[in-house]
């Protein structure tokens, strides 16, 4: 371990004395920056990444700068789940997000600027500094031109990674209910291949219909058709597919319950799109024409489609999409162009998007036709034999919910003497549906389903029940009965109703599927119990 | 009991000398008139009411002529479940379904003929002649003016009455199955009033928009618009209500599963019928307008309302019907128009349409407003103090499936011996869902949901998946393993996927609500098992 020099009392905070600082150093003009006053040992991103626990130190890093911040994470304002999240890593992503911590205006070229009472907070604790070179060597390698993967975009570290070449990464269920529009940099990633690096001076998009005509837009001719915004939440078939795995294996990332995620999203109705090009654009035209389906195909080769009422529909609100929060698209979100099919898996939203046509079928290719997005019966183990063309490929998909809060394995404080009045855990989540189906319930149970409370609705409440493409967010003050509570560990449970009034089925065992999707099963959360002081 | 004149053997059939008859007498010009000769006694309606099973004997009636059947029933070509819908009735309704029975054209003014091979069969069978004097009687006090009931419509026997006044009637389960397209005097009826008289000639439908513009239109008007046909199944909200009273006790209709059948409906588009009052009659224009839901009322008061989406998307299928299956509607249905509003709850599909209008907000009234289409947490058991202008009214109604063959409590025969090939079960049944979301898959149990097997799908399955607006019909031959069929009684499950690939919760427990409405639980029948010989 190398013996670096140390900012800790820069800031003018007593040290706590466990530590080798220079108290007599003067404060440097930027007091982030490494300065050659104090002695603090040098650690590697492997040694920091090991400190995720109470037990072994929970570590940070800020501007290469490593801190121990064990002794605070039970005084985060913003809680202990919060905080943990960054734990082993930067909290620098994490603060860009959460911009409370940082001074205005503090993102200039010098670097993030933590407020003074959270550069209070931070300075004792620091511990040492991150070992530059490696920092340096890090970043060459990742530019290896020779890996198809070289110039993946950097990614938030509280994604949570099941594969990374290709990119899919869960959007963390701790930060999930902070905000009803997700963040852009944790907005789950599902990629298929490599992230295009491309132009959007150069880019275009080719727009086709039956007949062979071909119109090409740029992206300025495409911004200067009437603009369209809509707040939709996208879904990956495959959410929660992990739990299906414990009837029996499923193919396909395991992934939780966070391949959903939620944003605004603004760009040109495809609708206007078909006009445009000179396509037929409603769907009595169209059907007249031929057109049963329109395809959509990406940079990267990959391929969906949808039915012509659908694309056609102004209702439907299909988007091609160059902004995703008041921002042009992130690399991984389809930069600089993409579909958003509102209330459709998420496999059909298709990123990078550089062709669009009617067409007389669906398209083909294992995106739309193949095993990937049919749903099998819970008795079919295997696909021999099965004619996939008569199995509908998943594009709307059923009504779910999930709880946010509390976090698996929680430990809840509640009454558990007998004939003592009912605790009360406090619940929150959301819920969603494919078609644009709003809810319009959420039950949920604190003892496995035996009773239910109805939740109040929240943000995303107040859609059009038939155009409810965003997920709607809900709480719940749920009783927990003392003689459950006693138990010391139980169940918390949410389902919820859509606007098809369909609700969802209780076990996974019953909705187990081959391919594992679309597992909409009642979300259950253990947690334990301990007894009320 | 009195003594008439027998035509048991007017066919040339030899009685079986069990009954007293005179076998010399000559046969008369039409067979199935009471004639001189001949000594059988007189029954009451009532007696023979009271001849339904094997061990009392099962009796029916036909042209005023009691016939014991009990020996014929096992034998009936149609299967025993169908012949004993009969039994204590007349069979002319039945008949007059099942025309097999019956000379072609034998709906003359003298009444039905039966085919020689009917004649022959029954003949023999007669055992007496119902009471003339009672039967008039009967007609009489239908027809007694004061009774607001008075001129009800004449109901198919089958027809399972849990009211009269007004009439509630399932369609029958062991009928059910017979044809895709319910026969109109097997479609079940929810009236929740007297049947209005209507006469067709000066009967008119007053369409009205926002400004108070207002158009009538007669029949012949209507018709001279462009007809369009749809084939839609409707279904109470309360369907299969009764289940759930075994959670806790609903208010309403104990139905079972027979408040939903299907019809081909003749008429014009509310669409087309909007714009030709100079009412808005597409989505945008309408909501520009200020209207968000288009009014329906009936002569008999009631009124429900549709989103204007519904009401003037093309694709939404909304008719107003003037044909039920080829034929007038008949009184119970509507006569002589009513809405049919595909995909969407029985009780939006107005009969006896005196009023159309656009409105900015939903219909006022129990119907729309009220709790009767409301459907609350399975925890909430007093409307009091719940804010139902909270609450959205159920108008798609989810994914339901049901078993119709084999009924409930049916002897199956199947190896129950350990080791032994499972036997399988012939089961067959109907699936549907709100919203013209097609059924994509019914999987199907013979383990109490144990074990799945995925079903056929038969009628119903080649309709557009986003405008399957009639049931799917489907049937599976089930494993039925013998180590569950040792036990001598097992249940037979099915469940739906839909379109939209939502399905079917497992237990009526969870769906349960005050109101009783869109039972969807997994739907069960409990048979028992025999040896196979």
């Amino acid at each position: 371990m190398a013996v670096g020099v140390g900012a800790a009392t820069m800031l003018g905070v007593a040290s706590d004395g466990r530590r080798p600082t220079l108290a007599s150093a003067p404060a440097p003009a930027k007091a982030w920056e490494r300065s050659a006053g104090g002695v603090l040992p040098t650690y590697s991103l492997a040694e920091v990444a090991t400190h995720t626990t109470v037990e072994k130190g929970v570590w940070v890093t800020f501007r290469g700068g490593v801190y121990d911040i064990t002794t605070f994470v039970q005084n985060h304002p913003g809680g202990v789940d919060k905080i943990m999240t960054a734990a082993g890593q930067s909290v620098e992503p994490f603060w860009s997000l959460y911009r409370q911590h940082l001074q205005p205006k503090s993102t200039a070229a010098d670097g993030p600027v933590p407020k003074d009472h959270v550069a209070e907070i931070l300075a004792p604790l620091q511990v040492g500094w991150l070992d530059p070179a490696e920092m340096a060597r890090q970043k060459r390698s990742a530019a290896d031109d020779n890996d198809p993967y070289a110039h993946e975009p950097e990614r938030h570290p509280a994604l949570k990674l099941i594969s990374a070449t290709p990119c899919s990464g869960e959007s963390p269920a701790t930060l999930m209910s902070d905000s009803w529009t997700t963040p852009n940099d944790l907005f789950f990633v599902r990629n298929h291949h490599p992230v295009p690096v491309l132009d959007d001076q150069t880019f275009t998009l080719e727009v086709s219909s039956l007949g062979g005509n071909v119109r090409s837009f740029t992206l300025a001719e495409l911004r200067a058709l009437p603009q369209a915004t809509v707040t939709a939440s996208l879904q990956c078939g495959g959410n929660r597919r992990g739990e299906l795995n414990s009837v029996r294996k499923t193919s396909g990332n395991a992934w939780g319950l966070g391949a959903i995620s939620n944003a605004t999203w603004t760009g040109v109705r495809l609708v206007d799109v078909l006009a445009a090009a000179g396509a037929p654009s409603d769907e009595e035209t169209a059907e007249a024409a031929g057109v049963g389906h329109v395809e959509l195909e990406g940079v990267d080769g990959t391929t969906a489609s949808i039915p012509v009422g659908k694309a056609t529909s102004r209702s439907g609100d299909v988007l091609l999409a160059y902004e995703m929060n008041g921002e042009p698209l992130p690399p991984d979100h389809g930069f600089p162009l993409r579909a958003v099919v509102p209330g459709y898996v998420g496999v059909r939203n298709i990123k990078w998007l550089r062709r669009v046509s009617a067409q007389e079928e669906e398209a083909h290719g294992v995106w739309q036709r193949g095993i990937a997005y049919k749903m099998l019966g819970p008795d079919v183990t295997s696909a021999d034999g099965v004619d996939l063309s008569k199995v509908a490929p998943v594009n709307e998909l059923p009504v779910t919910s999930a709880i946010l809060v509390p976090q698996p394995d929680a430990k809840v404080a509640a009454a558990i003497d007998e004939g003592a009045p009912a605790s009360t855990v406090e619940v929150k989540g959301f819920a969603w549906s494919g078609g644009g189906r709003g809810i319009v319930r959420v039950d949920v149970s604190a003892d496995d389903g035996a009773t239910w409370h109805t939740a109040t609705l929240g943000d995303g409440s107040e859609q059009p029940r038939h155009k409810a493409w965003a997920w709607t967010f809900w709480e719940a003050d749920v009783p927990l009965p003392a003689a459950v509570a006693a138990k010391g560990a139980t169940k918390l449970v949410c389902k919820a109703v859509d606007a098809s009034h369909n609700t969802q089925p209780e076990s996974v065992a019953a909705v187990w599927n081959l391919r594992g999707l679309a597992n909409n099963a009642w979300h259950r959360v253990p947690i334990s119990v301990v007894p009320e002081e």
